[in-house]
């Protein structure tokens, strides 16, 4: 894949990957949005009992595991805006634009509390 | 971003955003796995009544509103794995070469029983 | 259990679980919300390639698996409420209440398009 | 509802909630399983900026509205239990007694490393 860009390039494996399978019957949005909720939650398993500093020491190997797990829910998500005819790098841009003036700087600095997004 | 890889720009980016606003503080992460499992919620929240049919025919304004939820859950997935030190697309890579052997084209060819990853 | 309330005796019996092990402090309401949605990630896994026909259907083990995975998703729920202090039959009483109210049966008999909640 | 088993009181409720407005077609195992987990997703973005300590100490109004989550979690859990035709209470107390087997109170005292169960 070198040369292009990572985001493009996982979808185009990812598009080859299930076409090899016929697994594109399989890949309706309803389908891999559960998929990727299911392994949002395997990532959540790694860190519930963890406190936050625990959480940012992660030996290994559970910070590969970890690594791996991230990775599945990159591909559904990937899969997902695929399927969907979204351009998942434009809408993440888009929404850094809207994040950006929903959370000025000089307002959002040190604050959770009106913080509901990155 | 231009000319950067979307990942890489997409990882610069947020960091920038949260140490302007004093974030990282808040950016364990066990916080940010927390934020990851949420949107993905919110994305399976659009999907949950649909048939698959359905879901693979979404009208505007949905499809738009499902980008950017797709959008958050890149931002906070991008942003969680830099924070635990994690090359998030080698790890995409790595995984794809794992699914690969686990699911074998001619074993794997139309059947969705045996296969819980992409 | 016999006699007493389901709910209640769920409630008793965990908290003297949580006791008896010195796991209170594990309880916060942060680390049961992530236990709870994990588990309810595995409640997803076992049906994302199916249909909801299929779904309806399930074929022992796999009724039996989900089985334990519901009953650890109200563990879970049944810890956190009692945490938190929420006496959870009268919350989901006041819920349905809500529910009856928003979704009048002349008004919402057949459609799903306006219906987000049970 | 006075003097029944409050699970088997939601359970009677939900079933003619749903039988009232039609809405038994869209109560399939998969959509209900998605109406959970997306549900626990909302009971998650309650907890996911605060500590441990803060989210034990949940002012008023956000404990109510977690409680109303709460409900949300238990109304669909019962109602999916129901379809699948799932005795709730008896898989809870059959868990209950597989995890006083799994973390024998002598081995699990004060430990969460070897405990991703309650």
């Amino acid at each position: 894949m070198s040369g292009q860009d990572s985001l493009e390039a996982l979808r185009d494996a990812l598009r080859a990957f299930a076409a090899e399978r016929d697994w594109e019957r399989f890949h309706t949005p309803k389908n891999l949005a559960m998929a990727l909720a299911g392994e949002a939650g395997e990532v959540i398993e790694h860190f519930q009992w963890l406190s936050g500093e625990e959480s940012a020491a992660l030996p290994e190997p559970a910070r590969a595991e970890v690594a791996l797990e991230l990775a599945d829910v990159l591909l559904y998500l990937v899969r997902l805006a695929d399927v969907l005819g979204v351009d998942l790098a434009d809408a993440a841009r888009t929404k850094m634009r809207i994040n950006a003036e929903r959370y000025p700087v000089d307002k959002a600095r040190g604050r959770s509390d009106k913080y509901d997004r990155l």
